[in-house]
């Protein structure tokens, strides 16, 4: 039974997203089917690969992730499949996958790509405008299968890589953006646990400034302060985040994606 | 493993879709269920019967589709179960069969209509206004189980039918109209492949007209031109569309369902 | 094939959920599972609990619910696996299960409570701040695979409760107040069929009266009465509901959660 994951910018309104499991399940009866998040901002692959990457390295080995966020459907690029560690890929060669293949190489994590053109792997009739249904669903039901991924295309090298945001080290810290917010209006910031490291055993002297407003000291989490307050704690996914206890940092700051973040490990004068 | 595909009106929020699968489960526990759409349109039967069309021929042989989208539940209304082509319908005989009946007639498929009154396949207790959780659910998890359609009910013939817009023949082409607008504002059209047959062997002589917009020629898929640009393509549905690269035909034109579109295949003077 | 639901303030675009589901099926691979809501309000421990009371009964003996509406988590709030006559419950111990607890004591059900404190079936590492993930989810997997709940925990016997509110006996009826709005508008109240009992024999002589309005009389259903026509009827979980027909009695009446309900069995004066 294994796991396939579904992540699109197709909303949950049209059929399009139950079509495609109805395609999965007539090649593959059995496969467990899980909606990563069919609410990607429409063509944001920025979006997609940010949760593909947190997402991901919680589901079983084996497991099968289709991403269908793909602006340049039915032109050029290629649609792919990918064996990244102990998960798969399949979709569109644009980029989703960056930030998982910079763990990967961090890791040490085997990958493979390979071009889909092995058509008996796909439906019949395959429209311009809806790879998701036609060749991608198709692919992840044969992978499913067992079929391996090297009997569905042409070996390849070079996946295109989208440059995620890097933090930079400062005098006194590190200088982040905001990378992410959720449906809670949490702030996630593209500083992690592995850029604070030692600094994280003194939460107290930890100061996070963001848009003119200065967090003084971390917490562990939102219980340990009153609701309506603002807090900076290490989020679920390594992240350093800014959050309102019971509330919405984005609201309460008005914050957009790209927004500076500092982070100083003294209170900077 | 037998696929149950779910449309509801019902939203997400409520819990009912939840419930009407634990129903489901308890009565057939291996069927695989795929959420369709619960975004219709409150009471909205076309826009359900146009989903349905769209999405049933790409589930598997023997699939079941229950939809719910019942102004009448809890009257004289007949509750149905349908065989059309390969595939199953339960649900109110209300209409919303139509486009796939419409199909199955130009395709000779057999099609079977029984109205369900053999309460012994229902839950115990019926409720006046929730007959997707206590007489849909169960009859679906039934055939799941193989329970022949015959059994759940008294066969009949003459299944509720609402009129789809149709589009006319002009001397020039074809005027049509718009049907459904998608979660991206991609617009469709009732004028479909089989119309225009020929005339897409000459895509760039074809124009498209609405809302006093004039489209010259048709494209093969987004990326063929610039973001923001207004394009009129085939959708994956062999309807014709019309979109903007990147974006949302629906906000650029002000579109409502309805609205006419025209279709000449030489450009008209 | 156990069958495990999901319960949650998540929202659906994070890849929260999907998330949950990958852990859940890497140690249980057949469960099946429901979402039964990701969209209750944030922290709303109330709604939660109440969609929780309606939905557990339909599902199958020895189904899994977990719910994750946690404004505690991380702090000291015991987490928790209950057992409540033929289902399980697992989550927070915040008061959540207080309305389905009212039905078991009511119904004599056997109940069961232990703090969750057996690390050996959580996560590996376990974040401050989604135990949803790292806890919850794999305590529901255990549960599935034939885990028995005593061997998760240590017994208690006094889980938190959180007062729901009910109704008040009058002389000539019952004031109540509206508990729930669905996506409809539909609006519930804490009267039920247990309050109005012989009173219902004789539906055409009951008033319920809200915010100015009354309305004489109570049907079965929404088609005994015309388009926009505000009607009184019992709902599918058994409790007075206020509609408008193929319409919005949330919006027709600018109603909030709280407002009175007042129902007579006579005309009031």
């Amino acid at each position: 039974m294994t796991v396939i994951s579904l992540m699109t910018d197709f909303g949950i309104k049209d059929g399009t997203v139950g079509v495609m499991k109805g395609v999965i399940w007539g090649i593959c009866p059995t496969a467990q089917i899980s909606d990563l998040s069919h609410m990607i901002q429409a063509q944001n692959i920025r979006e997609a690969a940010y949760i593909f990457e947190q997402s991901v390295p919680y589901f079983p080995k084996g497991s099968i992730h289709a991403v269908m966020v793909d602006p340049g459907v039915g032109t050029k690029r290629r649609p792919m499949a990918a064996r990244i560690g102990d998960w798969y890929y399949v979709g569109p060669d644009n980029g989703t996958i960056s930030g998982l293949l910079d763990r990967a190489e961090l890791s040490g994590w085997k990958t493979q790509f390979v071009e889909l053109n092995r058509i008996r792997y796909w439906l019949p009739v395959i429209s311009f405008v809806f790879h998701g249904r036609d060749i991608f669903s198709p692919i992840a039901a044969h992978l499913a299968n067992g079929v391996p991924i090297g009997d569905l295309g042409t070996p390849f090298n070079d996946p295109v890589r989208v440059d995620l945001p890097k933090p930079f080290r400062t005098e006194t810290g590190w200088r982040g953006e905001v990378i992410y917010i959720d449906h809670f209006g949490n702030i996630s910031s593209n500083i992690r646990v592995e850029h604070l490291d030692t600094a994280l055993e003194h939460k107290e002297s930890i100061t996070v400034k963001l848009l003119g407003v200065e967090i003084k000291g971390m917490v562990n989490t939102f219980g340990e302060r009153p609701a309506g307050e603002l807090i900076a704690l290490m989020g679920s996914m390594g992240a350093l985040d800014i959050s309102v206890v019971n509330g919405s940092a984005e609201h309460a700051l008005g914050v957009k994606l790209g927004d500076e973040i500092l982070v100083t490990f003294k209170v900077a004068q």
